[in-house]
């Protein structure tokens, strides 16, 4: 593509050559001849100087690059807009693959493509333009919203309702049954089914082996536009808002109710039947056992401000050396009252 | 179901008109005519004046609701009962379905429903009415004991054996390689080989993606009754004892013996080669080093007593105010000792 | 085989009945008539004299057992050896089984091994002697070296390369999407294209249900040797080193890059766009925000120095009482403030 187009479609000012031809994105350092590169994140700025690409897309006040530059009031949505005109179609090829086993009575919307050995079973329906990748199964009498793209070997249970738009990443499970037991008095466990369904809104995309649980009653509610990474874990009967984020390996527990724009970072654990404010946040590997506002930062297990919790971590590492002071702090005083006493006895030191 | 056929079923005691048609179980809030809804927890004995179930199923002594009322000694594992009563069922068509891949030494039981391309591979013994969901993949020599339920894409590799009962959710692996390296003196990793197998007893439920390693020698054995979340690590030769619930995103490294009855709550850890003694507990996010004594009940990392982390906890916010109260102590001390030392050599303040 | 020739193929010294026919290796205290067993962790040195295995590999200092003895200056590697002289092949039958959907530019080498329902899609290389189990999908454009092994319900997506023996267990994802987002003022999410590629070094374990994730651009690297246990997630446009081991339910963020020979435990999380140098080691659990220097030994969140960690968790426990004693040193501080006030107007006690 023309860089004077890519300028155009991308709402970029061109500053340069308008005539290169562009054929791929790149990184800073790895592009080449015929790449478009981009820049960011400032902390690779220096690294602007030396790029080898054709043309750069920068901020209006960044420093001028040795190429060609498209100029950006958003230069990081510009390259994801970018990267999405370049992005290579990946879809399985249209239409339904021979190999498939699909229910007689389950139904497929228009222009689906549907991969090798994917199962569909009774009363499934698939909506229009779905990609469905090898191996996935989509169980009895699921819905599978227009445009989605679920890669292979994912699992969506029975019943399991997924809106439009929706990615599921390869190996993730929709709607596996919820940890859910009643203990007799001799602390035998017995199962109680978990027959319900998750409900997955539009625009959610959810990472490679996730699970999502199904309750036993009511629902498990993944709200519109939330981003979840790979290996997390939703049990059963939990809510989570709009445009939520959960990175990579965070756990929800049983019917915890999370709110919108809520970012809870990697290895974040939240307990069971709490609540998450919207725009809260927790840091990487925090404990949430209680309920957290709207709008807090939260750190540590259990969770606290993150400013608490960064003076307090501080003060952590220090702990034998405050633990010494202490002790010697109590020396010194028994020494002094000791004198002291004496003083009173004795005046002579 | 006729509500009073139902009364008798569960064994509770009927208060209301048993006449009622009963069609579902759902959850307080949003029960409505024909549904059986259920009161458990005390915290929202509040919604239960607003249900417009037509029956609730509730303790001797709670407070009365406005429909048909089962009371029930136990109303938790009453509602339990009523969700089995009413569970649909979710098992494949009943035989083998034509596109699976079936060694011909393996055998298969009595009434078995086996779905869409599984494969069974040689030397495999299938028990009577096993339910094995599409894209299963049972292993050479393994063992599936009777009235087991597989769930879509779960692993059984070779050699492992499960007894009765045992229900795998989707995605699970059983049998995979435990980590096992040799490292010689230019930090270069030989792999061990893991072929030795994986014993899971009757009545253990694994959950989605979790993994169960089998060791180099010997066994990892999981026993009777034991309950398994998602995305759970269970690493090579690991033993785990009865009635245990490992709650989801725990891990548990090599060797370690965990006792019976212990519940380790989400994302705990457990190192290699450690023993834990039964009716144990670890609250979420426990790391635990070392042995845990029968019967306690620990938390934090090293994990301690949950008492006592619990107070540590509540001071450990506190601690840059500690530290300034040491400094403050010390300030006042070094006055008091100079004003003291200037005393003894001039009175005057 | 004879243990004479058991001896020889070890390179290690036999002390007792060459003659005798090893069939099996078992643990030292399962182990019977026809096994070898062995010692290489001294904790379990007393079971040797108990053990009924017809020999043992033991270190040339280790006390005698009562049975045929190899003495080997690694015992540890020596068992390895000995475990892959005894392995069975656990390959699938040679060739292609015909439920196989291999795309017909597909490229297989050699002596494969591919078992019943794998798919090869467009474009992809497989290497010489590669085996694929059941249920694997090879994407287009993936390359997959010699003499590897891939697991049932395995994901290599498109324009993955995988080098020489690389083996992956069960269920694990090689290219899902890169968790990327461009967040607009309304803070609604839109998905940055993630369509570069994961290499993967020769001689790379990966464990079960693990996911690497690929970048937009650039690449994700996992340098040789390097071995990766279940449940671990590597995140887009990370670079690890060579013979680095990372333990189960590890968490690597974006763009972060490990060093040489690194251990990272269970459970450690990493941050986005750290270093972490060669050698370093974190124990279980361990949170990693910041840079990590080559050779350091790291713990707790922050991670600090591990015998700096240890020292603070000692005294961790004991805050409750610190606190106590800075409120009593506070007590009597005022106390004799007050009574030296008192002294300085009234000199009776």
């Amino acid at each position: 593509m023309k860089l004077s187009e890519l300028a155009e479609r991308l709402g970029c000012r061109l500053d340069g050559d308008g005539s290169l031809d562009i054929v791929r994105v790149a990184g800073v350092d790895t592009a080449g001849a015929g790449d478009i590169t981009f820049l960011a994140n400032p902390k690779y700025a220096s690294s602007v100087q030396h790029t080898k690409a054709s043309a750069i897309i920068l901020a209006e006040d960044a420093e001028a690059a040795p190429c060609a530059m498209l100029r950006s009031p958003h230069p990081y949505r510009s390259f994801a807009d970018v990267l999405v005109l370049f992005a290579r179609d990946e879809r399985p090829a249209p239409g339904v693959h021979p190999s498939c086993v699909i229910a007689p009575d389950a139904v497929l919307g228009k222009d689906v493509a549907i991969g090798p050995l994917v199962v569909i079973e009774p009363g499934a329906r698939i909506g229009d333009r779905v990609a469905i990748h090898p191996h996935t199964v989509v169980g009895a009498g699921a819905v599978v919203g227009d445009d989605c793209v679920l890669h292979a070997r994912v699992s969506v249970r029975g019943g399991s309702r997924l809106g439009a738009r929706v990615i599921v990443q390869d190996g993730a499970v929709i709607g596996s049954d919820g940890f859910g037991f009643v203990t007799d008095g001799a602390g035998v466990h017995y199962k109680i089914p978990q027959q319900s369904h998750v409900v997955i809104e539009d625009d959610v995309e959810i990472g490679a082996n996730t699970t999502i649980d199904r309750p036993a009653v009511g629902e498990t509610r993944i709200r519109r536009g939330k981003k979840i990474d790979n290996l997390v874990m939703i049990a059963h009967g939990v809510s989570v808002g709009e445009h939520t984020i959960l990175a990579a390996q965070v756990g929800v527990a049983g019917s915890s109710r999370i709110g919108s724009h809520v970012v809870l970072a990697g290895q974040v654990g939240v307990a069971g039947h709490i609540e998450i404010g919207d725009n809260a946040r927790a840091t990487a590997q925090t404990g949430i056992p209680n309920d957290i506002p709207a709008g807090a930062l939260v750190s540590g297990y259990p969770a606290i401000d993150n400013r608490e919790w960064l003076k307090a971590s501080a003060v952590f590492r220090k702990l034998p050396k405050l633990q010494r002071r202490i002790a010697e702090l109590e020396k010194r005083l028994a020494a002094l009252k000791t004198k002291e006493s004496t003083d009173f006895t004795d005046s002579t030191d």
